[in-house]
C-alpha cells in the first residue's frame, strides 16, 4: 500500500507551525508520499503535545507561541532555501510567514491566510477590515510586488484548497455529460467562459460532516472534528460570499468593499449566524452555515469574464457548511453566549465511532439540475489509510500534500491561491486519500418543496437568486 | 414513601385518550396520589402499545383512532359521571372532547388545547386561524356559554399548567424579596396590580432541557424527550406571544388577531424558527424558540389591568424553550427540510444517561434584577421517584394530578384554564415530583455582553423591549 502512494521524495527540511489535527494528520501522508523522514520535521507550536503524537512519531517540537515581535528570530534559524515552512497554527499571519520565506528562500504551504491575533475581534475595525477579501486582498498585493518568490501556496487545504480543484473537474464533467464540446481551458478567462456556457449562476462548497461519538458534548463545551479555534474566528467574521451578476436582489446587510477585485460582498453579521439551504447527494437538502472561506472569493473572481473594465459574467459563490452534530449544537450554545467562547474545547477523532465527511462543489444553474462534485470520506475509510486522522483532516491534509507536490515542481511562482494550480496534479495526488470521488445530478432547487404556510423572501422567477438559498 | 404521597382516592373510571410518554408517565402517580386501580383505567389510542407499559401495569387498551366522526361512539359508553376524561394524544380535538363531557357528566382534563388534524397544516388558513390564541377562544367562548359544566381543564400539563401557579408563587415571593408588602391577591385583577407593582415587563417560560442519551440521533431521526408530534405541531404554528404595554417597536411580521381579548400577537413565522434569549439559573444565557404555548397568552390575559376598556398594564409573556439537544439537531435538520418531519421518531426515556429538565418562570423589569422561579428535575431524581418517567413527563404529570386533585373538589366549574386554579393546591399536590423548586435572582439582561462586531436591531434604552430578546 504504501509504496503504491509514494510520489517523490522532499530533501529539505520541512518547518511547522503549530501541531494541531491537521499538522498530526499530515506527518503520514508526508512520510508515505514523500518520505519525509521525522528528523527532517521541526515542529513550532504554542502549547506542548499533549497527545504524544510528535513523540510517538519522532519529531522535534519546539514550544514557543509565535508573535509578531518574536516570529522571524524564531522561524530563521530554522530555514535555508529549500526548505518548506507550513503554518498550520491559528493566530499566527500568514502575510509575515509569507515575507519571511521569500527572505529566506524557503517554500511556503497555509491552510489558511490569518492575522495575528486581535484584528478578527477588534469592534474599532470596520466589517471589510475584518473580512477574508481584505486578507486577500493583502496577500495579493504582496504576491504582485515579488512575483517570482519562492512558491507561497495559501489557503490551500481541503476547502479553500482541494474544492478549488474540483470545481474545475466538475466544469469539464457537466460539459462532457452535456455534450458541450470545449478545448481543455488554458486560462482563467476560458474557464470563466465555460461555466458561463454551462449557465452557472451559484456555486456552494456543500459540506456535510457526519462524524459523530458516543461522547456527548457538554455544556461550555465547543466540539468539532477540526480547530475549534480556528472555525470560530471564521464563523465570527463577517459572511462573505463571491456576488454573481445574475442577482437581482441586494441584501439588505451586505456591503461592498470598495477596492480591490469587487468579486464578493459581506453581509454585516457573523457567518456563524448566517444559514443557507443547500443539498449534498447523500444529506439531500440541508441548512448549512454561511462561514466566510477563501474560496468563495478566490472562485468568484477566478470565474469572472470581463470586457475591460465592465463584468460581463460572475457566479455567486460561497459555503454552506453543516459541520457535525456536536459542532451545531455547539453553535447553538455560543450563540447564546452572545459569541464568547465556551471554556471547553474538543475535537473530535480517536472516539469517533461513525460518520464521516461529504465535501464538494455544488453547481447550479443549468437546465439539467445541480451538479455535485466531491469527496465521501468515511471515519472508517480514512482511519483504514493512515493513523492521526479523521474524514476531515485527511480530506486536508490530502490538499495540502497535493500543493507542496506542486511547488516542489514550480518553485518560483510566488504567491498562489489554489485556483492557479494544476487541479490535475491535485486531484491526482490527493486522490487516494479521498475515498469516493464522485459527480451526482440533482432535481434540487432552493424552493423545491418549499412549504406555503408562512411568508418567506423569495423570487419565484429565478431559484438561483442568493434571496431564495438565504434563510430567514 | 408512597403512602406520605396519598391525597386521596379516586372512584369514578379514568379513561385515557392515548397512552404516549406523558399518558404512560402518569399511571404511577393516579396509582399512589389517588389509589387509581388498574381495573379503573382505560385508555383509547391509535396504536398498540409497543413499549408494553399498559400491560405491565394490567391496563385495558382499546385500539381505535379517534375522528371527527367516531369519536363520541367510542367515547361515550365509557363515560359516566363523575368519571374523568384525559386526552394526552394529539390530533384529538380538544373542544369536542369537552363537549361530550359536558353531555356525559364527566370531568375532563387535557395538557393541550387541539384541533382534529389538517388545521395546523393548511395553507389556506391564515395564520390567525392556524394559531392557539383562535383555538383559545374558541374554547372560552364554549365555557363561557356552558358556565357550570362539569369542570373540564384545559391545557394543564407542566407548561402550559404547573407554571401557571409558579407564575403566582414567584410574584409572591418577590414581593417578599422586595419588601413589598400586599394582601393576598382575590382576583386576576389583584395578580395584574401586584405585577405591575413589581415592575414586570417580560415573563419568559425558561426552560433548559439538559436529558441525554449516548445514543446517537440518527438522520432523518426527530428525538426529543415528549411528543414529537405535538412538538412539531405547535412548532409549526405561528411563533405566538402575550403582548406588553411597554413594547415600543412592534415587529415588521407581527399580527394582531382583531377580536378576542386582544392579549396576545403572533409573528408570521413558524416557532421553531424563531429564536429568542433567555436566561435560566443554571444554563446562563441561551437560545431558544419561541414556540406558541397556551400560557404565553393566558398568563398575559391573566396579568392584563384594564381601566374600563382602556388596557393599563401587561406583561410581554413567551415561551423561551431549550429543548435537549437532540431536539435541538432535529429542528436544524427539520427546518433544512422546508418542515417536513423526519421519518423516524424517537422519545428518549429509558435510554437516557444524564440531565434534567430545568423549567420555570423569568420575571422580568425590576431594578433589582430578574427572577426565575422553577423546578429543576434531574432524571435519576425522576427515577428514584417513580418508573415510566423522565424528568419532563413527571413535571408534566405533576400538573396534570394537582389539575385532577382541584376538579375533584371543584366538579362544576366549567372550562378552566390554568390561571383561574387554586396555585397553593396545585403547588402543593405537585411539589413532591418537582426536584428541587427554586426562586434565584439574577443580573442578566438580553443586553448583558452583547457583541459590538455587528449591528443588531436593539433598544438600548429598555433591556426589556422585545426587539432585545429576539434573535435575528
Ligand atoms: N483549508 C482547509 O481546508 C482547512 C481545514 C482545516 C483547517 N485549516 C486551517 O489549518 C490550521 C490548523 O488547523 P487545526 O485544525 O490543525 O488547528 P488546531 O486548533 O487543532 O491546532 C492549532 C495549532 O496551532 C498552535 N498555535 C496556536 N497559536 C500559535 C502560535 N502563536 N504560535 C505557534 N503555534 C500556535 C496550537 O498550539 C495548535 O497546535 C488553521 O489555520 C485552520 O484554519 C484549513
Ligand atoms: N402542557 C404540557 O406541559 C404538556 C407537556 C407534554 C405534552 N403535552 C401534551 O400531552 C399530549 C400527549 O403528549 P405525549 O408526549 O404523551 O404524546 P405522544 O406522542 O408520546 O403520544 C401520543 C399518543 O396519542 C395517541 N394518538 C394519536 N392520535 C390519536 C387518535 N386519533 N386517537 C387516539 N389516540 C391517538 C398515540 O397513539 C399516542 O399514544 C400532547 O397533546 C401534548 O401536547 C402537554
Amino acid at each position: 500500500m504504501e509504496r503504491s502512494r509514494r510520489i517523490g521524495s522532499l530533501q529539505g527540511r520541512v518547518v511547522i507551525v503549530g501541531f494541531g489535527s491537521i499538522a498530526q494528520g499530515l506527518m503520514p501522508l508526508l512520510h508515505e508520499a514523500l518520505a519525509v523522514a521525522p528528523d527532517q520535521v521541526k515542529v513550532v507550536s504554542s502549547s506542548p503535545d499533549r497527545t504524544g503524537v510528535a513523540q510517538a512519531l519522532g519529531i522535534d517540537l519546539l514550544v514557543c507561541p509565535l508573535t509578531q515581535a518574536n516570529h522571524a528570530a524564531v522561524l530563521r534559524p530554522l530555514l535555508a532555501p529549500g526548505d518548506f515552512l507550513l503554518n498550520l497554527a491559528v493566530d499566527v499571519c500568514s502575510l509575515d510567514l509569507v515575507r519571511l520565506c521569500l527572505d529566506c528562500g524557503a517554500f511556503y504551504l497555509d491552510a489558511d491566510n490569518q492575522p495575528w491575533p486581535g484584528r478578527y475581534e477588534n469592534p474599532e475595525l470596520s466589517a471589510s477590515q475584518r473580512s477574508n477579501y481584505a486578507l486577500r486582498e493583502e496577500m495579493l498585493a504582496f504576491g504582485r510586488a515579488h512575483p517570482n518568490g519562492p512558491t507561497a501556496c495559501i489557503t490551500q487545504g481541503a476547502n479553500p484548497g482541494l474544492v478549488n480543484s474540483l470545481l474545475k473537474h466538475a466544469l469539464l464533467a457537466m460539459a462532457a455529460d452535456l455534450g458541450v464540446s470545449c478545448e481543455p481551458p488554458a486560462s482563467p478567462r476560458d474557464w470563466a467562459a465555460l461555466a458561463q456556457r454551462l449557465q452557472i449562476k451559484v456555486i456552494h462548497v456543500a459540506e456535510r460532516d457526519t462524524q459523530t461519538t458516543p461522547q456527548r458534548r457538554q455544556r461550555g463545551e465547543f466540539v468539532n472534528t477540526w480547530s475549534v479555534d480556528a472555525f470560530v474566528d471564521e464563523g465570527l467574521q463577517p459572511a462573505e460570499l463571491g456576488w454573481g451578476t445574475h442577482e437581482r436582489h441586494w441584501p439588505a446587510d451586505a456591503q461592498r468593499h470598495g477596492y480591490g477585485c469587487d468579486a464578493a460582498i459581506l453581509l454585516d453579521r457573523p457567518g456563524m449566524g448566517t444559514r443557507v439551504r443547500s443539498w449534498t447527494p447523500q444529506e439531500g437538502a440541508y441548512q448549512g452555515f454561511l462561514i466566510t472561506h477563501a474560496e468563495s472569493i478566490s472562485m468568484a473572481d477566478f470565474l469572472t469574464l470581463r470586457d475591460g473594465a465592465r463584468v460581463l459574467y460572475r457566479p455567486t459563490v460561497h459555503y454552506a457548511y453543516h459541520p457535525c452534530d456536536d459542532a451545531v449544537a455547539s453553535i447553538h450554545e455560543l450563540a447564546g453566549r452572545h459569541w464568547r467562547l465556551q471554556p471547553q474545547r474538543r475535537i473530535l477523532r480517536d472516539e469517533i465511532t461513525e460518520g464521516g465527511d461529504e465535501l464538494g462543489v455544488l453547481l447550479m444553474g443549468h437546465p439539467r439540475g445541480v451538479y455535485w462534485h466531491g469527496s465521501r470520506l468515511s471515519i472508517a475509510q480514512a482511519r483504514a489509510l493512515l493513523p492521526y486522522n479523521n474524514a476531515t483532516s485527511m480530506q486536508v491534509a490530502a490538499g495540502i500534500l497535493a500543493a507542496m507536490v506542486w511547488a516542489l515542481r514550480h518553485p518560483r511562482s510566488g504567491v498562489v491561491e489554489p485556483d492557479a494550480i494544476d487541479y490535475r496534479l491535485v486531484l491526482e495526488v490527493a486522490r487516494p486519500y479521498l475515498g469516493e470521488v464522485v459527480g451526482v445530478w440533482g432535481d434540487w432547487t432552493p424552493l423545491k418543496e418549499r412549504g406555503a404556510l408562512f411568508p418567506e423572501p423569495r423570487d419565484d422567477a429565478d431559484p438561483w437568486q442568493f434571496v431564495n438559498f438565504r434563510v430567514t
